[in-house]
């Protein structure tokens, strides 16, 4: 009865008001309506308590007491009158939930797309990136002299300069790919959104993927999508457990699952994996575009529902890996939507 | 039944002016109705880039590249029809944004709150915390032999026990102040949102203050909302820079400006330094507090408009240091709210 009277709101809201519009038909524009959220907020999935006598260096902070790590920041937003599944939108290496917000030339991220398209979203930062806390004591044990230099943990930052290819927005820095769609006259702004990154001090799998799985089931029916350097995790959680897990989209993921492993975790929901331009000129990507190709066709083949697609073999050219920040980022949006519509929105009804 | 009073008004409120449903006199409860946002996003300000030979020491990641340092991710929600000045909140020590988001318990946190009376809000991580990059080279180049160990950063994070009493819920862990509101029972989400902290590793004043200032101007008129370790940072971007900056609100400040010092920079906007209960408790706390209370009546002596209010003092008690987070998180705010409108909106008309 609440639903209907929201409804009936929104819809007088419609009528007096064209600005306000915000239904699946609609596709949000460079100057949308207002946006109308049913609720939002953040929390924390999964950490774990860890003791240490390392903690700090400095006199106003007692070296000795507890801390919490490996739990994951969410922060989601749920339009109104939601009747869409929830997407989780996962980011890659170096890099923390702001890949799916405001893009680096000041365009919605998509973030607020799939909010506008009738979603409800959850953005996380990894396990001990960005607002998901790290674990100081090794630093400040080799500092203090109980623990060997070569043993301080190997955090790194991605530079621009390596980025640049990894990235494909060139062969190499700074050359370009022809009619690539990355803004890079807003490039600055991209190399703020990195941050350091303590992935290789922690375990496999990744703690994110734990919390991913409790998230799912929390949330009791997600789409996963993930990137880059977190592709293998949807299909981690769904190995791990497949409940809650409505899909999984992964959007040019380092590593796909064996084609000769075991599948069958993979085989009851659809999966998309996806891929912008230039993969092939790309010694690092081309052989994981290969892998994926082959764990696609062996899914398939074994039953499953999986889908890999290069977006310029579908007529969408000029992509880089940083697909959701690309100038034409808001017409994958679109097209992910369409997909997700068909292949998880229809399919459970 | 609330609910649908709710409803109701909305619908009167869209049928009168469809865009503006969010009005000062409206206070937002545990259910409240849609919130309307014209626009949100997130960005950058400030920022420079750093060459170094140790960024990685892995062999997936380029040794020698650029990195960029010392910029401050923003998080804003404008509301529609928004007349109020926007607020700059700003966290404290060892925490990200986090702070003013949903609190441990699941209450509406204070960054929504403020949109939902019609303020545009803005919500910083500072400098090298949260979505805001460190820099790691210094961690690599000790790991490689190349620093000496003791000159690895001092980097730290603050443990459950010793924060216990810096956050004033009790005089030690695990004591608890009679009557203290911060919700301990959802205690151990509130320790997931404590992260590492590299402040140490930066310079005075720490780059988010010149970041803050950016923003200001941007902003052209915030007022700027500071807690604890960043409370002093308000004061210092106004010694900075006073253009852009509407008023100060800085919520228990580790350091207030000294008494005896340059007061001109706070003479010309309305400062606020406000406090929670078991102050005078706290051999920490209390002699900010009279440190606070010394400058507050120098600078008005000096002709400034600023106040130092405890509150327990004006009849609200049981409040930690977390107060934006206590159980009457939202009375503080409806507080906090009135005092801004009365001092900075009454005062720009």
């Amino acid at each position: 009865m609440i639903r209907r009277h929201l409804l009936a709101a929104t819809l007088v809201m419609l009528a007096a008001a064209p600005a306000v519009a915000q239904t699946a038909a609609s596709t949000p524009a460079d100057k949308p309506g207002p946006l109308v959220i049913e609720r939002q907020g953040s929390f924390f999935v999964g950490g774990r308590d860890v003791k240490s006598d390392t903690l700090s260096t400095l006199p106003a902070y007692a070296p000795s007491g507890t801390i919490t790590v490996d739990q994951m920041y969410v922060r989601y937003q749920v339009p109104v009158d939601a009747r869409r599944r929830p997407l989780t939108l996962i980011h890659g290496c170096c890099l923390t939930g702001k890949t799916w917000e405001t893009t680096p030339d000041g365009r919605m991220g998509w973030d607020e797309y799939f909010v506008r398209k009738g979603h409800p979203v959850y953005v996380i930062d990894q396990v001990s990136r960005g607002r998901s806390a790290a674990d100081p004591s090794l630093v400040n044990s080799v500092r203090l002299g109980k623990t060997p230099a070569d043993k301080a943990p190997p955090i790194f930052a991605a530079g621009h300069e390596a980025a640049w290819a990894i990235f494909r927005f060139g062969a190499e820095y700074p050359q370009v790919h022809p009619g690539m769609r990355f803004p890079l006259k807003a490039q600055e702004e991209f190399w703020k959104q990195m941050v350091v990154d303590w992935i290789a001090t922690l375990p496999t799998p990744n703690p994110t993927v734990p919390a991913l799985s409790e998230l799912a089931k929390k949330l009791d029916g997600t789409v996963l999508i993930s990137h880059s350097q977190s592709g293998i995790y949807p299909f981690q959680t769904a190995a791990l457990d497949t409940r809650g897990i409505a899909g999984i989209v992964s959007i040019e993921p380092g590593t796909c699952p064996a084609a000769t492993g075991d599948l069958k975790p993979y085989l009851g929901m659809p999966v998309l994996i996806l891929w912008g331009d230039y993969v092939d000129l790309s010694s690092r990507w081309s052989p994981r575009l290969k892998a994926c190709r082959e764990f696609a066709e062996a899914a398939k083949k074994a039953g499953g529902r999986v889908e890999n697609v290069v977006l310029p073999e579908i007529g969408i050219k000029g992509n880089s890996h940083m697909l959701m920040q690309d100038d034409n980022s808001l017409e994958i949006a679109e097209w992910l939507f369409a997909w997700i519509d068909k292949n998880v929105e229809q399919a459970k009804r």
